[in-house]
C-alpha cells in the first residue's frame, strides 16, 4: 500500500476501533474526513509537535469532528473523550461539543490573531504573528444560529486568516441532511462576504486517497492565500467511507458494530484482530513533521530576537501579555472610594469608569457590545473600532468590537479570544475579552458562558439593566430568575454591586482573581454611594454594610444585593426607629458564590442565622436564598412595563411596604416582654411560608 | 392634505408623541415605516376589527416594530408598553421584544396554518384556512441566530403563507448598520430558498406618502400571491422620517425630545400642542375596514356552515380543537401502573409510550426534534413528516417536524404554534407543540422557554440525557446547574420523573393541567419501576415513595429526583439495616415547583424538616434545595467523560458512598442513648457545611 493510502486507511480504522471500544463518538466522520486530516496535519498546518503551545502556531478548532482524527493525526497516543476538551489535553485549542460555538470560537481566535498582528507586526516582521485559524465544521454547526451569527461577523470583518473547512457529508444523526437543511451553502457564504472554494472528494478525478489528499492540500493552501475575506472550503465527503453503513444516520453517531469494523478493516487490507493498529511505516512517514515544526519555531524565535532589539517596547509588552500579567499596580489606577463620584449614579455608569481608566492603558482589553454600547458604557476616549481598514471605521489594531445584535456568538467569540493565550489561575492580561448587553440577553449566550466556566476561560460579561429597575422595556427585558443559573454554575462569579465602590470591587475581582467567567450585573437606575460600602468586604462576597446600631448583636439581618441594598438600609433605619429592641444589620452580598466559599466562621459571623431573623431583599426570585435567609422579599412573578420607581412600588419594593412586611414577620416570630425581644428562629421548611411577592 | 398623507403623517406624529411621553420606545421606526403600516392594516391584511380573534384572520407579528404602529393602525386607543405583549392586549398574536424570536414565532404560526389547511381544507373549501402570516422585522431580528435558524427552516419547508417585511432602515441603536452587518440580505434569503422582492421607498418614483403606500401594497400582494416559497419584501425606509435626527442611532431607541417632536409636527402641518391628535377624517377614512372585516368573517362563517354539513367529522374535530380540549378520557388511554413495562427502562423510552399512544389519535399533537429523534423518542407508528409534498418526505398534514440542529428556533417556533389558538388555563388541545433535544441544549433555547412562561403558552420540551448519566459525551453535554433556572422561573414546570409511572404523571400534567411550558427531563440510562411510585403523589410535586419502615416517624428523609430516587431507596435500605433507631423515608420530588405550591400542611407532613434530618440527593448542583433540606448530596463541579456507572461512582453517587456520607451526617447530628436516637436539627446557615460533592 502506498504511504498516503496507508495513512488515510490507518486513520479510518482507528476511528472505527475507537468509537467501537468506547461505544460512543463519531466514527463515520473520521472515516470520511481522513484525507482532510492528513492534508492538514501533514501538509498544511504550521505547528510544532514538540511545543504544542508555540505562540505563532496555526490554530485548529474542531467544533464537531470527533477526537480520533486529532489523536490519530497529531498525538497518535492520547486519551479520548466524546468531544474535544481543553481541560484534558494540551494542544486542544478550545473545548467544543455544543454545536455552532466552535465556529464562533474560531472567529474569536482569528480576531485576536489579526489584532495582535496589527498591534505588533512591523515592516520586515510580518512573520511575527501570521498564523491561520483552521476550523473544521459539519452541517450541525452551520445550522446553529450561533454559527450563523459568527459567519456573518467574520465576513463583515474580512478575517482572511480564518479558513472554515466544511465537511459536507450530508448526513446527520437523524439521517440525510436534506430532511431539514436545503440551503445553498456556498451562496449563503457569498451573501456573508466569504470566499468560497468547492471540492468534491467523491469525484472520479480523485480516485485514490493520495489524489484526495493532494486536492485537499491545494484547496486549503488557496484558502490560506486568499486576501480580504475569510474562506470556506466546501469538501464533499462520504460519511462512514468504506463501511456498508456509509451515507446513513447510524454512520454518524453510533459505533459501527464489531462485524462492520471487521468488514471495513478487511476491505482496507487490515487485520480485524489488530486494534488501534499503526504500522511503523506510518510513524516514519510522519517523521518529517517534527523537524519541520522545530525549524519553523526556530526561525520564528530568531525573528523575535531581532524584533526585541529593534522594537524593545513592543517586544516587552508582547512578552508581558504572553506571560498573562498586567503591570503591577493596575489596581491602584482605579479610584479609591474617596475619589468616586458622590452623586447617585447607575452602576452601569460607575462601571464605565473602569473601562475609561484601564482600556486606554492596556492593549489586553478588548471590549464590545451587542448593539448597546450607549447603554452599557464599555467605551473609552480614543478607542478605535476593530474593523476592516477599508471600511473607514477603524482598523485591525482596534479593540472596540461591534458585535451586532448577536449575543450568543459575542460570548462564544470572547471564549475564542480568551483561549488564544493559555489560561491559568490569576491570569489578568493577554487578551481580556469584555462584552456587554442587557442582563436578560446574556440568556441568549448562556451556553457560551457555561463553556467559559467549564474551560476556566476568563471572560467578563457586562450585564446592564439588571432587574425590574429597567422600567418601560417591560417583562421581556426584566430578568427575575436568570441569576439562579449563574449562581449555581461552578467556576462562575455573578456580581451585583450596590454602588460605585462595589462596582470597583467587582471589576478588580473579575480581572485579577481566580479563573472562569464573571457576569457583572449593573443597574440602569442611579444608586447612592453607600456610607459603609467597602471593596475589601465585597471581595469576601458578603459583608456588613450597615451595622446594627446598638451594642447588642443583631436580631434582624437584611441581606440584599445591588439596588436593593440602599433600600434595605432605609428599611433598617425606619424599622429601628419604630420597633423596640430590634438591632438591625444590613449585609450586602455582591457575589453570593464567593461568599459560599468563605470559611464557616466568617459566614456565620456575617449572617448569624441562629440568633437573628434573616430576610433576603432582592428584586429577583428567591431561589437559592434559603441557605442563608429565613424569609425573602422577592419577585414571585414576571415584571411589568412602567416607570422604574412605580414598578418598585407595584411589586412591593417600596420602603414603606418592605418595612411593613418585615415588621410583621418580626412581630410574628418574636415576643417582647419587659422591653426585651425574644426571637423564635424559623427552620428549614418555613422559608416557603415567609415569601413576599408582588402586592397584587 | 390628501387622506393617505394625513393618515401616514398622523401615525408619524403619534409615534413621536408616544415615545416622548413614555420616555422609551422606538419613534424612528414608526416614522419610517408608517406607509407600511397603512398598507397592511388598510389595504392588505384580512382581519375583522370587531372580532380580533376570528379564526381565519391573517396573523401579524411584530418582532421589533414598536407598539405605536399597531395601536395607531388598529386600535387607535389602547394601552402602550415598550414592546408588544400578548398578556396586555387582545389582538397581539405573540409577545416579542427579545430580538429574532418573532421571526421564529411567525414560522411557527405559518407551520400551523399550513398544517391546518392540509388537514381540513377540501375541494371547494380552500378558503377554510387560507390566511397569511405577516412578520415585520428589522435588522436586529435578522442578525440574531434564532432569526437565521428560522429563516432556514421556513425556506426548507417552502412556507408560502409567510411574508417577512424587512424594514431596511440601516440604523440600529448604536448607529448605522454598516458598522456590524454588511451581508447581502437578498442573496442570503435566496440561498435559503426564499422569494425576494425589493422596494426602495426613498426612490424618486415614490414622492408622496400615497405613492409609497400604493407601492408597498403592490409588493405585499405580490408576496402573498407567490407560491412554493416564503417571501421577504425588503423595503428601504428612512428611520425617523421627517425629523432632523433621521438616519441616526438616536432616532432608533430614544425619544426625539420635545423640541424635535414640535419640529416634526410643524413640518407635517400639525400643531405641536396637539398630542396624540387623530382627526375625524382619519377615523372616517378607516371606516370601511370594519364592514370589510365583518363581511370577510361572515363569508367564512357561511363556508364553515357548509363544511359542517359536508364534512361533519372534520368539522367537529376542528371545532373541538378550537375549543382547546382533548376528548374526555384521553388520560385513560395511557397505561396505568400495572400495565407499564416492569423491566428497567430509561425514562426517555417510557416517555415514548405517551407519544406512541396519543399522537396517532390526536392531530393536536405536533412533535419534533433538533436532529435527535432516535434519542428522544418523540416518534410514533405511521407518523408523517411535515415537509413540502414535492420533497417526497412527507406533506403539510404531517406532524413530525425535522427542526434540524436549531434548538432556539425550535422552541420559539413552538411558541408560535402554541399561540395560534388562544391560551387559557387548562387548554389541552388545539395545537400541542412538543419538541425535543438533550436537556443541556434546552439552554440554547432558554429565552424562548422563558417567553412561553411569560405568555403562559403551553409547550412541552422533552429534555433527555438529563445528567452525568449521559456518560461518554462528557461535561459539555452533562447538565448540572440548568435546572436551577427553570425551577426559579414562574409559570414553568420542570419534571424529573424517577420511573415510568412518574413519567406518565409528568406527561398528563404537562398536557392537561395549568398553563405555561413544561420541561420534562428524562434519563438516558435505564431506571427500575419503583414499588411505590404513584402518579397521584407525583401530581403533588413530591410524595413519599419509600415509607419509613417502623411505626415511628422518620428521623432521616432522603429527598431525591429522577435517577437518584432508586439510589436513595437503596441507600435507605442499606442504612436502615446498619444504623440503630433510624426510621428512613424517601421522598420523590419529580416537580419541585408544584410541591412549592402545595399547602403548608402537606409540605411539612411530606418533608418533616423540624423532626428529621433531610438530605437532598440529586446529581445536579444543590442550589435551591435548602428550602427543604438540611444537607445535600450533589454535584459541585462539572462532570466528566466516562461510562455512566463509573461516573456515578466517581462523583460519589454510588450506593456505598452515599450511605457512608449520609451515615456520617446522621452520626454527627444525633446521639444514641439507651438505644434511642436523639437528633439535633441543623438550621438555616448550616447547609453550606453539609454539602457533599465529588470524591475528588
Amino acid at each position: 500500500m502506498e504511504d498516503t493510502e496507508l495513512i488515510v486507511t490507518t486513520i479510518r480504522c482507528l476511528g472505527a476501533d475507537l468509537v467501537q471500544q468506547y461505544k460512543g463518538g463519531h466514527a463515520g466522520t473520521v472515516m470520511g474526513a481522513a484525507p482532510i486530516a492528513v492534508s492538514l496535519w501533514r501538509d498544511v498546518m504550521r505547528y510544532n509537535p514538540q511545543d504544542p503551545l508555540w505562540f505563532n502556531r496555526d490554530r485548529f478548532v474542531l467544533p464537531c469532528m470527533p477526537f480520533p482524527v486529532y489523536h490519530a493525526s497529531f498525538h497518535w497516543t492520547s486519551r479520548a473523550a466524546g468531544h474535544p476538551e481543553i481541560e484534558q489535553e494540551i494542544g486542544i485549542e478550545v473545548t467544543t461539543g455544543p454545536l455552532g460555538q466552535g465556529i464562533a470560537n474560531s472567529v474569536g481566535l482569528a480576531i485576536t490573531a489579526k489584532q495582535l498582528a496589527a498591534q505588533y507586526n512591523k515592516s520586515g516582521f510580518e512573520g511575527l504573528i501570521d498564523n491561520t485559524i483552521w476550523c473544521f465544521t459539519g452541517d450541525g454547526c452551520i445550522q446553529e444560529g450561533v454559527g450563523q451569527e459568527a459567519i456573518s461577523v467574520a465576513g463583515h470583518l474580512g478575517l482572511d486568516n480564518l479558513v472554515l473547512i466544511y465537511d459536507q457529508n450530508k448526513v446527520t444523526v437523524d439521517g440525510t441532511i436534506d430532511a431539514c437543511f436545503t440551503e445553498d451553502v456556498p451562496l449563503r457564504f457569498k451573501a456573508a462576504k466569504w470566499n468560497v472554494i468547492e471540492l468534491d472528494l467523491n469525484s472520479p478525478n480523485f480516485p485514490t486517497p493520495s489524489s484526495q489528499v493532494s486536492a485537499v492540500t491545494e484547496a486549503l493552501l488557496a484558502a490560506k492565500a486568499h486576501k480580504g475575506e475569510p474562506t470556506i472550503v466546501v469538501i464533499t465527503t462520504t460519511i462512514g467511507f468504506g463501511s456498508r453503513k456509509a451515507n446513513t444516520g447510524p454512520a454518524h453517531g453510533q459505533p459501527l458494530g464489531e462485524d462492520e469494523v471487521a468488514y471495513v478493516k478487511t476491505k482496507f487490507g487490515f487485520k480485524p484482530e489488530d486494534k488501534f493498529f499503526i504500522s511503523e511505516k506510518v510513524y516514519s512517514h510522519f517523521s518529517h513533521v517534527g523537524p519541520r515544526g522545530q525549524t519553523l519555531q526556530e526561525e520564528w524565535s530568531s525573528l523575535l530576537s531581532k524584533y526585541a532589539q529593534q522594537y524593545p517596547e513592543e517586544h516587552a509588552e508582547l512578552r508581558r501579555r504572553i506571560g498573562g500579567k498586567l503591570p503591577a499596580g493596575w489596581r491602584d489606577l482605579l479610584p479609591t472610594k474617596k475619589d468616586l463620584p458622590t452623586a447617585d449614579q447607575p452602576t452601569r455608569k460607575s462601571s464605565g469608569i473602569v473601562l475609561e481608566t484601564l482600556a486606554p492603558r492596556f492593549p489586553d482589553i478588548v471590549a464590545g457590545s451587542a448593539d448597546l454600547l450607549e447603554s452599557t458604557f464599555v467605551s473609552w476616549n480614543g478607542m478605535v473600532e476593530f474593523q476592516k481598514p477599508e471600511s473607514g471605521r477603524g482598523d485591525y489594531s482596534g479593540r472596540q468590537i461591534r458585535y451586532g445584535i448577536r449575543e450568543f456568538s459575542m460570548a462564544a467569540m470572547s471564549n475564542g479570544m480568551a483561549a488564544y493565550f493559555p489560561a491559568f489561575p490569576g491570569r489578568e492580561g493577554g487578551v481580556l475579552p469584555i462584552y456587554s448587553t442587557f442582563f436578560m440577553f446574556t440568556s441568549y449566550a448562556l451556553n457560551a458562558i457555561r463553556m467559559a466556566a467549564l474551560q476556566k476561560l476568563r471572560t467578563i460579561a457586562v450585564a446592564t439593566h439588571d432587574s425590574i429597575g429597567i422600567g418601560e422595556d417591560g417583562p421581556t427585558h426584566q430578568p427575575i430568575a436568570l441569576a439562579s443559573f449563574f449562581r449555581a454554575l461552578p467556576n462562575t462569579r455573578l456580581w451585583r454591586p450596590a454602588d460605585a465602590e462595589e462596582t470597583m470591587a467587582a471589576w478588580i475581582n473579575a480581572i485579577g482573581e481566580g479563573e472562569g467567567p464573571s457576569v457583572l450585573c449593573f443597574s440602569r437606575q442611579p444608586l447612592p454611594l453607600l456610607e459603609h460600602s467597602d471593596r475589601q468586604g465585597a471581595w469576601r462576597g458578603a459583608y456588613v454594610v450597615h451595622p446594627e446600631s446598638s451594642g447588642s448583636p443583631p436580631k434582624l439581618v437584611l441581606v440584599a444585593t445591588g439596588s436593593e441594598v440602599s433600600l434595605a438600609i432605609r428599611v433598617a433605619q425606619k424599622l429601628s426607629s419604630t420597633v423596640s429592641d430590634l438591632p438591625i444589620r444590613v449585609v450586602s452580598t455582591p457575589c453570593l458564590s464567593i461568599f459560599d466559599q468563605q470559611d464557616e466562621e466568617y459566614r456565620k459571623k456575617t449572617i448569624p442565622s441562629t440568633t437573628a431573623l434573616v430576610v433576603s431583599v432582592e428584586a429577583w426570585t428567591s431561589f437559592g436564598w434559603a441557605r442563608y435567609a429565613h424569609a425573602a422579599v422577592s419577585m414571585t412573578t414576571f415584571g411589568h412595563s412602567g416607570p422604574q420607581a412605580a414598578l418598585f412600588e407595584y411589586f412591593g419594593f417600596g420602603v414603606d411596604n418592605v418595612t411593613k412586611v418585615v415588621g410583621d414577620w418580626v412581630g410574628k416570630w418574636s415576643t417582647v416582654s419587659g422591653g426585651k425581644r425574644e426571637l423564635r428562629i424559623p427552620g428549614v421548611g418555613d422559608f416557603q411560608e415567609l415569601l413576599h411577592g408582588p402586592l397584587h
